[in-house]
This record gives structure tokens, C-alpha cells and sequence, in this order.
């Protein structure tokens, strides 16, 4: 094999390798959003039996952590990759760990919705969970989208739609207390909610800390904690 | 210059900035200590006007962690680190990921605080703040002295630590839970407590992911998800 066969060799099995790297972060990704529409589910539905199944199969997801984890390592290792696959590399990296901590808020929601199940449901809550629900599992469908196809545009709309979850999720809360003080016996039902919410709202922000990692991987800009608007301006002139 | 001066010369320009990038992220843990520090004492003497230093604050550990990680990435695409260096560099890059959430749960806190400061102090939680508060401080102090002195022993004691803590915090909650029915117009200040104590569960959570990076860094074995025992035996074997 001369020289250069080598290096093509070497090239393609390095391809290879990180193509299954990300192909892996995709089947993690989905596993992810499997459980957070299961733990919204089981919480509306009070449905233990589908809130125990998210609980277990958070460990799949902490292993997919780890074995991604070491897969990228290797790669750096080995390949020592520069410039964009280099990104790439430090992009999965970053956005593994944002995914395993959504399966931990998924694991989080489906506990509450166990709690419910036993104590019976909130009085109050029961729409917003669906409707920040919504919003929240679009806004993860759409930061693993924006990665598969690259597309910063849409990780700008998925920061942008955190900022409007989050001042949705400030008003519920408001609401929920003041409903705690009217009727007092609902507390420990109503608090359930509140932490799920509080999940959700977590969802919401690692949604964000995807698209964010997207825009880097595409533009080699770290645009976390800028603002929207600074984020804005670096998208639109790319 | 000759060949193998030049190696050298590399080689000590490589230690260099990873000594610097080591040098950045206990700076960067230092400020958190302190964040973390001021904002449980505004909590528990309603200081809004150190609360709000600690809000103002936020935006430097912000800085410090897009600084840290594009040192990082350079380290990376100029040096290819291998084995215990490449495992260094990556533990930084996780490290200050965990220290910058530190912050934001920090920075939470501090914004119950000044929420208190507005309503008056709330008749139950004062001690549970106090106490957990102290334990977590403590358990962020040690995750950095273990990666400071690479201690593995004491990384194990920081993860071991976290199960007593979360403990403790299922115990506050539902002891304010139980309050807040007795006293449903206390809600809104307990409420307050209840977010902050969870901040500070959080804050031991990234604690022993800190103190699991330093058994990654030392041993090479990640011990994530594991269950304490298993990690007991990974750290006693070496």
C-alpha cells in the first residue's frame, strides 16, 4: 500500500468513525424525546405503569452517555481531528451530556406522575403541563433537527422559543401558588406539578443549549449567554 | 535551532497553556465558591443588596466558560494531547460546564433572596438553608481540592456525600410541604426556600459530577452511573 492509500485509509475509517459517533447521538437523541413525551403522557394520563417504564430505561441512556463519551475520546486520541471536525467532536460531546440530563428531567416528571397516580390529580396544572409540554418537546425535536441537518436558522428559533417558555412557565407558577392559598389541601397534588413543570422548563434550556452548540459547530461562534438579539445578528450574518 | 530543541520548546509551550487552562478553571471555581457562599448568606439575612452582586456576578462566570473552552479547543487543534493530557483537557472542558451550572443555580438563589428581602423572611426553612447549605458548600470546596490534588479518595467522599444530601433535601421538603398546608399564607416565602434548597441540591449534584471527572482524569474509568459501591471498589482497586 503506497503513501497515499494509506492516508485515504486512515481518512475513511476516521469518517467512519464519526459518522457513528453522531449516528449514535441521534439514537440517543430519539430515545430522549421517547421519554419525554412518555413522562408528559404518564403525568396527564396518570398512567404509573408508562411513568415506571421511563423511570427504567433512563439507565439506557446514561450508558449511551458514557459509550459516546468514550467513542469521541478515542476519536481525539487517535485522530486528533482539527478545524470542523474537531467541533464536530466537542459538539457531541457537549450535547450528550445536555441529553442526559433531559432523560434525568424525564426520569424526574415520570416520578411525579407516580406520586399522582397514588394521590390522585392535581386539581390545577393539568393544561399547563400539556401545553408547555408541546412546547418544550417541539423545541428538543427541533434542536436534534437543526443538528442532523445543520441549520442555524432553526437553532435560532429554538432560543427564541426558550425565552417564551420561560416567561410561560414564570406565569404558571405564579398561578399555581396562588391557587395552593385558596385551597390548601390540593398542596402536595399541586406541588407535583410544579417540579414537573420545573422539568420541563429544564428541558427547555438543554433545547437551547443544543441549538447554541449547533451554531458553533456550523460557524465556530460560542454565542451562550449573548442574548438573542447578539445571537440573532451572528446567525444573519453568516 | 535544532530538532530536538524545538520538541522541547513545544512541549514546554504545551504545558504552558494547559497549566493555564488548569490555572483559569480553579479561578473560575474559586468565584463560584464565593457565588454560591454570598448567596446562601443573603438568603438567610435577606441581604438583597449581596444578592444582587450575586446576580451581577453570573456574567463573569459566563465569560470564564466560553474562555476556558476555546483555550481548550485550541489546546486540541494545536497540540493533539494524548492519554493523561487529552483526559485533562476534556475533564476541563466538563468541569467548567458543571462550575458555570453551579453559577446559574447561584445566581437563582440569590434572586429567592431578593424575593425575601421584599415579602420578609419565611416562618420555616431558615435551618434547613443553613444546614444543607453548609454541606454543599462544603462538598464544591472538596470536588475542587480533589481536582486540585487529584485525590480520589476524596472524590468518592464528595459522591458519597451527595446521596446523604439528597436525603436531607427529600426530608426539608416534605417538612415545608406539611408547613405550608398548617400556614397556607406563608405559601409564597416558603416557596422560595423550596426553590433555593433545590438550587443547592443541584449544586451537590455538579459537585460529584466535578468529583467523578477527577476518577475519570486519575484512573481512566468513568464511574458515572454507577452506584456508589461499584465506584468504592473502581477508586479502593487502584
Amino acid at each position: 500500500m503506497n503513501k497515499e492509500t494509506t492516508t485515504q485509509h486512515i481518512s475513511h475509517r476516521f469518517d467512519e468513525e464519526l459518522a457513528a459517533a453522531k449516528g449514535q447521538l441521534f439514537e440517543m437523541g430519539g430515545i430522549v424525546e421517547t421519554q419525554v413525551s412518555n413522562a408528559i403522557q404518564a403525568l396527564l394520563e396518570l398512567d404509573s405503569k408508562l411513568a415506571k417504564s421511563v423511570v427504567k430505561k433512563d439507565q439506557i441512556i446514561n450508558s449511551m452517555e458514557i459509550s459516546i463519551d468514550e467513542d469521541c475520546a478515542l476519536i481525539l486520541a487517535r485522530r486528533q481531528p482539527a478545524a470542523s471536525d474537531l467541533r464536530l467532536v466537542l459538539t457531541i460531546i457537549k450535547t450528550t451530556t445536555d441529553l442526559e440530563r433531559v432523560g434525568d428531567e424525564a426520569n424526574k416528571m415520570a416520578k411525579q406522575a407516580i406520586n399522582l397516580a397514588e394521590e390522585g390529580m392535581s386539581p390545577k396544572g393539568h393544561i399547563e403541563i400539556r401545553h408547555i409540554g408541546q412546547r418544550v418537546t417541539k423545541m428538543l425535536r427541533d434542536s436534534l433537527d437543526c443538528l442532523v441537518r445543520q441549520d442555524i436558522q432553526l437553532a435560532l428559533k429554538v432560543a427564541q422559543e426558550d425565552k417564551a417558555v420561560d416567561l410561560e412557565y414564570g406565569t404558571a407558577i405564579r398561578e399555581l401558588v396562588t391557587y395552593m392559598m385558596e385551597d390548601p389541601r390540593s398542596i402536595s397534588r399541586v406541588m407535583n406539578i410544579m417540579w414537573s413543570l420545573r422539568a420541563l422548563e429544564r428541558i427547555g434550556d438543554h433545547a437551547r443549549n443544543i441549538a447554541e452548540h449547533v451554531i458553533y459547530l456550523v460557524q465556530g461562534d460560542d454565542v451562550r449567554h449573548m442574548g438573542l438579539e447578539k445571537m440573532a445578528e451572528k446567525v444573519q450574518q453568516s
